[in-house]
């Protein structure tokens, strides 16, 4: 099939864009580079050194004889772009990762905050609007998150995406009926994918707009089988304060000696996928499109669930590293409990990479074959979710 | 108390600004004139002669003797120029209008469907981080609308913006809950108002930021106490395909002798208000504001339902025009009951103005008065929900 990649060079659509390629797809990547230039803003980089887009496809092509086409423009400013692309291309399904995607960098600033409700909304909102206006009937696959459920669970296993519930009517007759998962977002980027749901459930009602949204847990891990087939083609890796994610942050951490900061108690519990994993379930959920007529059909996208202090002490136990106490930038519960359902993957034959199998690897392969390229400074999180709270200095507590 | 008018130049913009500076408050209007300019852009007028805004001002000075200041910029644009003025002025409120606000306009075009969300999401968003990089405590006042919470209502009195509702845990045990009422908006403009309720919800917990959202009914009637004292103070009346909402179509309508016009089958009920109580449930909500550390106040603002078919029966009886069905412009039920609790205001004291008693008065004051400045070309609804739908022309049905 022929499959449009919005966001094709960030960490998840560039091994997307290469595992599609590989599997036969016609694949075209648009991305306005957005996730390179805020390095540059933030004086941060990839610790794998990435190439540049050029470089990449040509690699590619080298590598698997597969052309992958690219566009550079803005999907959220450049609607007429991106509608002439898809009226030309008439592609199968687009991919959409065209969205500001830590949360940290969100709560940055009001000029961040700002940006990220900007930028995620027009371009989720433009790509529907596109699809429409094009008369095609192209399934979109949209990347949302896990954060939009919120990290209360009230004693029950995260449905994926629709809760059942029992209302009272004024003659006091009970009915039952299923709603969308009631949201609580825990930052501004994650507010910006509860309500991408909303356009979902919106253009799917009007105009009949096919849409998987794959609710995805914290990514870890750096590299996929297409990535590794030569360096210019390897996957980027955050460790930055704003970027870098909690388990990547913690193998890097360990490689370079520097100790594992945890925010707060550590109690946070949080659900997360391998990259593979992550590639491997965006190919399942493009073969596998909601019927015409069928309601957005959204799955959780993860496989483990863990709280934040026992990876670091997993990695502690595996490394040798030691374990830091900051303060939590984040307003949201110390501790909380996260039971999820993920049995709509699992069912289409999803078969996870552990962490428990993975991240050795990972600690030598990436962490420790990069450490010289680690910029520690970047490393404390400096993105506070409310004025009153204070950046936090490492402490160690063993 | 100070308060700051976004959209003070609209239709409920501009009486409640008017109303507030009457009761002695100190009243700001931000206003881009959009209203105005989408007048232009549709070729389409008010049928009442609204002045300019200078020439407003001017005419309350010397009826009331009381200052309104005006400035012209886009809340949703101008984010530097809005926190400027809010830092500068400090108010104690602001009251929320700046949103585009038909769902004919909102589904002309991809063009007015991505100014819409553009326009309302990114007002909406400007508004609390400005609020927030204050660090003051500024109460917001919301216009949403009934439109969030869909037309079925499954046999319930829809409550007052939170539902309870039951859940079953995975060990049987089950537990009461109390959510945002799940949304089904009927529009691209209506999508947005449930969008908003995410930003409040968010900017509420996270910032604690205090919320008045009021879900307001279809508006009817032109002017208040207010608008009344002076000509130049006049307020606008929409009867255009795009912007008239159905009871002043009809009023319009029956004043020259068009036939009523009415969508499918009429079988739709809605939720109206007077714009005299709209203003006063303003005040109201102003007095009254959320607790620091209160939830999102949100009060159902209506105060009668009707079925479509019901009210052009009733003005057809009062002025002897005609009826005429054409077909629906929108995607919807033909047919809906809508059962609604307004307790809240009513608690508060308002003391609703009643159709029956005030129908006529509309009729003979204003659209009689000003049926001479009607432009028919513009009465049929040529905006479609989907691209099937063919726009409409009349057949008398009787």
């Amino acid at each position: 099939m022929k499959v449009i990649i919005l966001g094709g060079d960030g960490f998840c659509g560039w091994p997307t864009s290469l595992h599609l390629s590989n599997l036969g797809h016609d694949v075209l990547i648009v991305d306005n580079l957005s996730r390179r230039n805020i390095d540059n803003e933030l004086e941060a980089h990839s610790l794998t050194p990435i190439a540049p887009m050029g470089s990449r496809l040509k690699a590619w092509k080298e590598v698997s004889g597969k052309d992958i086409r690219f566009f550079n423009f803005n999907v959220a400013k450049d609607y007429d772009r991106l509608l002439k692309l898809i009226e030309t291309e008439r592609p199968d399904a687009v991919v959409h990762f065209a969205e500001q995607r830590a949360a940290p960098y969100s709560m940055k600033s009001p000029k961040h905050k700002r940006y990220t409700v900007d930028n995620n909304l027009n371009a989720t909102h433009n790509l529907l609007c596109a699809v429409v206006e094009s008369g095609l009937d192209i399934h979109i696959v949209h990347l949302g998150t896990m954060g939009v459920y919120g990290y209360g669970t009230a004693g029950m296993k995260i449905p994926e995406g629709y809760l059942d519930v029992e209302v009272v009517t004024d003659t006091g007759e009970r009915l039952m009926q299923q709603i969308l998962y009631p949201t609580n977002p825990g930052s501004v980027y994650h507010m910006t994918k509860t309500q991408d749901q909303l356009f979902f459930a919106y253009y799917n009602k009007n105009d009949g707009v096919r849409v998987t949204d794959l609710h995805q847990g914290i990514v870890w891990g750096t590299n996929t089988s297409e990535t590794m087939a030569d360096e210019r083609l390897i996957n980027r890796f955050d460790y930055d304060g704003d970027y870098g994610t909690v388990l990547n942050r913690f193998l890097m951490q360990a490689a370079v000696g520097y100790p594992l900061t945890v925010h707060g108690t550590g109690g946070q519990t949080r659900a997360f996928i391998h990259i593979q994993d992550t590639v491997r379930c965006i190919q399942l959920a493009l073969e596998n499109p909601p019927q015409p007529g069928e309601r957005v059909k959204i799955l959780n996208q993860m496989t483990e669930t863990h709280r934040v202090r026992d990876l670091a002490k997993m990695i502690a136990e595996l490394t040798g590293a030691e374990i830091a106490r900051v303060s939590n930038p984040r307003k949201e519960a110390p501790e909380n409990d996260l039971h999820v359902r993920n049995d709509l993957f699992l069912d289409l034959g999803l078969n996870p990479t552990t962490l428990s199998e993975g991240l050795l690897a990972e600690v030598s392969d990436i962490a420790r074959k990069y450490a010289h390229r680690a910029d520690l400074d970047k490393v404390p999180c400096t993105s506070t979710w409310t004025s009153e709270q204070k950046a936090g200095v490492p402490q160690k507590v063993r």
